[in-house]
């Protein structure tokens, strides 16, 4: 495997992985109040139509990271969406 | 273009301009409180990895989304490190 590949590889580890210390900080502190709703919708949209992508294109990378992103950032959503309007009085 | 790359094309423009309203919304309010720092220092690590490993592999798509999403992301790693302390105290 060169280089490049090994980059690759590290670029997608790291984004993926990336939303695991914002779930587990939202799950513990149930703060989403600086989270922004409009981000999550996309993002979590976004990851599943990659997933789905990689599905049709039989690419298991973009299949699993999407699918461990997916979960993460629908973890996210959920959370942001049962604070509602609490967080809108804070962001206002 | 078939609609698997449509597909493709759609799951790269939310994934990437996700970041937009989470960059204003930090801009405006400059609050990260509920935001994971580990979050954005390993997801802007790992948009500039995959914005040079785009250049190596000459993927303009790959370069040109990765280059938005860093500076989306940066922009929001800076006011979270900005904040430092006083956040930690939020979060603790």
């Amino acid at each position: 495997m060169n280089w490049i590949s090994v980059a690759g590889l590290v670029a997608a580890f790291c984004t993926t992985v990336s939303f695991v210390p914002q779930a587990f900080q939202t799950i513990r502190t149930k703060d989403t109040s600086s989270i922004s709703l409009a981000m999550y919708w996309l993002f979590t949209f976004g990851t599943l139509t990659w997933f789905l992508y990689g599905l049709y294109t039989k690419n298991l990378p973009v299949v699993l990271a999407n699918a461990v992103t997916f979960l993460l950032s629908a973890t996210i959503l959920y959370f942001k969406i049962r604070n509602g309007s609490k967080d809108k009085k804070a962001v206002s």
